[in-house]
């Protein structure tokens, strides 16, 4: 049981720990912070959180806990701000969905305290953002990556393992290295994808009178595409030689279906697109 | 109530309308027709259809109502088979998802029978293809476009509507061609995207590995990938004109998105991501 959760950034992915911990009967209190006031009144009246805290410090001050849970360009100010307000027992974890630049901001950010932060990133998510969607049950029977670098404490890395594994989580560690490379892969390209379609599509003339009619392969194909923009802003640029270098292999791809398309190869098409079909036909969540 | 409907193609979309058919009370006999045997077997046993017909004209000869469920290219030569054996009064539908290329087969094959044949496209599907996965209520609240040409008898139209109305589906008419310019755009795209995508993905050395720890992001994104390979290549192949010019739209905007990540202009990067958010966020299916 958890004293105090200082939960910093009241959004989706904040909110969903929160209520999750509450649940689990894993938290005495929890203690908010947001930098927009209306977010954190929405926090409190949902009661996902019971206090409000004026600035960040304060939320991590005292708490046994603390979730940062921010866009992460933002992870190292904020890391910064509350390093000094950081008790001596206490766990840090974030939920970025990059690893390896949240690994180099907590290490410029809490320099000596370093060994108390375990990078976290839950393989959750919703079609909406906000608190509004924060769910308890979000993270539930859901892949939680742990990103251990050198400095975290071995003791810290597990507390985090027993705290995710409470909430419903399967956990699993990685490199922050191997984490950005299969995550530009299998989630940042594809949000890069679902932006630049839907962009693509309302773009066009007659792009509203094409959204009226379009179907449920469009509902789930796009749904990754209302996702925050600030917050995939973020992991754009954070990944961006990983999501990039991907990007690159899908445009070879793409190109060479549409030349088999051009030439009207229907063997190749349908051998082509059986691979495809195959492998997402065979594939299963969290079967790792 | 019909007295027979004949339906010619097995799988996902004809299975389910015959399930939907007989839970609806709206038939009275359905005999099947597939080229596969073992196809033919198992919608008998699933009781999906009454009877197996070893040819398809069987299947057509005497029935009020026949439905065409086959991949699109085969639709000129189906047509052209049971076209002997039409009854006077008989509604002939398909379910193919692309139009011109199916109204043209139509003419070729039907000739003075054309008045009888109203072209149809229900916005419906499943994450797997295959009589298994028929399901009674695939089309209901769901968009179904009919695109009837000058050859359609209105009378036929007329009936058409009622029938998938009786089904429980949102009828609504276009013509062959806009409904190919607007399916290229909203499903036949994300289709081939999707199909890139998964290749992109297992081809690498690491892919298998990838996919292990793929979330529910990637899970809705790449469900359309695991269509049918044959009714896909039909479908690209037919459409392939509009397809190809979404397709380089679609180019254009993703190497814009990758130039701005490439210079890191957030600014930018974030309001190219907010307008795409916006456009999902604000789409409902079916509110046409």
């Amino acid at each position: 049981m958890y004293q105090k959760l200082g939960l910093i950034g009241c959004g989706l992915m904040g909110g969903s720990f929160a209520l999750a911990m509450r649940r689990a009967g894993l938290v005495r209190q929890i203690t908010g912070y947001s930098p927009s006031q209306s977010t954190l009144d929405k926090a409190l009246n949902l009661g996902v959180i019971d206090e409000q805290a004026t600035q960040a410090a304060d939320a991590a001050r005292d708490a046994d806990l603390i979730l940062v849970a921010v866009p992460v360009a933002a992870t190292e100010s904020v890391l910064a701000a509350i390093a000094p307000a950081l008790s001596p027992k206490v766990l840090v974890m974030d939920v970025g969905s990059t690893k390896c630049d949240v690994v180099a901001a907590a290490r410029a950010a809490l320099k000596d305290r370093i060994s108390c932060f375990v990078p976290a990133h839950p393989i959750a998510g919703k079609e909406r953002a906000g608190i509004e969607q924060a769910d308890a049950g979000l993270y539930q029977d859901r892949l939680l990556i742990l990103t251990p670098s050198g400095d975290t404490a071995l003791a810290k890395s597990r507390e985090a393992t027993k705290l995710w594994e409470a909430l419903g989580s399967q956990v699993t560690s990685l490199t922050p290295e191997q984490h950005d490379t299969i995550f530009a892969a299998v989630s940042h390209l594809p949000h890069l994808l679902a932006f630049a379609f839907m962009r693509s599509v309302v773009q066009q003339p007659m792009g509203q009178r094409f959204l009226e009619l379009a179907g449920p392969g469009f509902r789930d194909f796009t749904r990754i595409a209302a996702s925050d923009p600030k917050v995939w802003r973020d992991i754009l640029l954070a990944n961006r030689e990983e999501v990039l270098r991907q990007c690159l292999m899908f445009q070879d791809e793409l190109r060479g279906l549409s030349t088999l398309m051009a030439s009207g190869d229907a063997q190749a098409i349908e051998q082509a697109i059986a691979t495809a079909s195959a492998a997402r036909a065979d594939w299963q969540m969290n079967q790792n």
